[in-house]
């Protein structure tokens, strides 16, 4: 892997070119951002040049698409008549159905789904940092489990795990259905949440810690979630079902008694969640 | 006021003692509470002696019922017998309409009912701090209104003025409402949550910053929540009611469409929020 491209110079381009440097890649990468974006990310040394798509994929051996999912589902289409024969191309994108069957549509390259666990609440080159990836899960999604056995995969992931980053390999189906528990369900619950609070009165003012920590995902910014929400609909609804029938239970438990034994298992899941970290 | 009792000499009762000292009080702070707790609240400088609820309370001008929520309704009613006439109770529990009613039984002092929105993750006098009420809100809920025109509640509330307090006037009713929205829900959501993940095998990898916000709350004793769902059992469940209905709608919108309105109210109610602070 001498050339790689990343493809949307953001907090997630950016903190991994500046890993693959910290980690001693050797090679030359090139990024495809706008002007702007291309030189902050020059000045913070995420990447060695700028280029157009169209004059960098061809020189590639790793394209990485770092984008919004609009972009990386608009790019992938137009790689087969860019890039290299055998040339590997993965992305960072958040649900990964539809990424993934994109990806199938190419010829000329191979394409393994990625999904980086980590982030920060701001975003933009400026964030980007070497160390993002480290101790955070690093989902791939490969079409056939033996693409991943491939040299330009074996050497990806070797890079990954150089980074710091914890490889984890599923189906873009169970990648979807998990991050629609894990991140889509909570983040509707703190806009619904945060909301519903809008119209009351009283709410504002008896406000402590507690609802600060439950409204800070509603902070997030609808450009991400429109791309989420349109690409991973259906298991969100299906969590959002399920999560209307545990709140109705627990409301059951209330009405007649005491809902102690779901204020253990939450304790206990919080718990473990933390210990992982 | 010239003697003041903390019953309860944890978080809440010990950053009271040491606030009023830090503002300038000159008289005696006495505390009720375990041998050992006493011990860290005289180390802490937090109380000038500790003593039983029957040598105390007969010295008092000002009894702060800072305990647990059912610790105070046991106590309450104990008081008419030992107070002086006309000494003021008052008290720091997060439910008001159950302990105001308590309140209204009292002959010998007057009660006016409290509840700082104040408080930190850890508990424990051991946690107190003089400026834990400063720029927060203190909500107080006379049985009358003109219960707070009385020489002992003026005193007090200039008091809370002193130690930085906000302090805001409502009914118990107007009070329990206001916390089933602002902090019962979301712990209820945060518990919910959480004990639904528990059985989701991909959901603890998935996991972000985003569900560590989430399930924050889930962590809560539930030696606490327990009195608090005891006495707001029914703002409570019309609280979880009216969220479920939110959150099918929000589905409905997903289901056809984008819950961008949703987005939008969600993320400024989440800003105004911090604003505030």
């Amino acid at each position: 892997m001498e050339t790689v491209v990343i493809a949307g110079v953001g907090l997630i381009g950016g903190s991994f070119g500046l890993a693959l440097k910290g980690a001693g890649f050797g090679g030359r990468i090139l990024g495809v951002s706008s002007p702007q974006t291309i030189e902050k990310a020059l000045r913070r040394g995420a990447i060695d040049e700028g280029a157009s798509l169209e004059d960098a994929a061809p020189r590639a051996d790793l394209i990485y698409l770092a984008g919004p999912i609009r972009a990386i589902l608009e790019t992938i289409p137009k790689l087969d008549g860019l890039v290299r024969e055998g040339a590997l191309v993965t992305d960072a994108g958040s649900t990964k159905r539809r990424i993934c069957d994109a990806g199938r549509g190419l010829r000329r390259a191979l394409f393994v789904g990625g999904h980086p666990m980590a982030g920060k609440e701001r975003r933009g080159v400026e964030e980007a940092e070497a160390e993002l990836f480290r101790g955070r899960p690093y989902l791939l999604a490969p079409a056939r489990p033996e693409d991943l056995e491939s040299g330009a995969a074996l050497e990806f992931t070797g890079w990954l795990r150089r980074i710091g980053a914890e490889v984890r390999v599923m189906t873009p189906e169970e990648h979807d259905r998990a991050v629609a528990l894990s991140s889509h369900l909570p983040q509707m619950l703190s806009t619904a949440l945060a909301a519903a609070l809008g119209g009351e009165e009283g709410a504002r003012w008896a406000a402590g810690p507690g609802l600060v920590d439950m409204t800070r995902l509603a902070l997030s910014g609808w450009d991400i979630w429109q791309d989420i929400l349109e690409t991973n609909r259906d298991e969100i609804v299906r969590a959002l079902e399920s999560f209307g029938g545990d709140l109705d239970a627990m409301r059951a438990q209330l009405e007649r008694g005491l809902p102690e034994e779901t204020f253990r298992r939450g304790a206990e899941f919080a718990r473990r969640l933390r210990e992982r970290r």
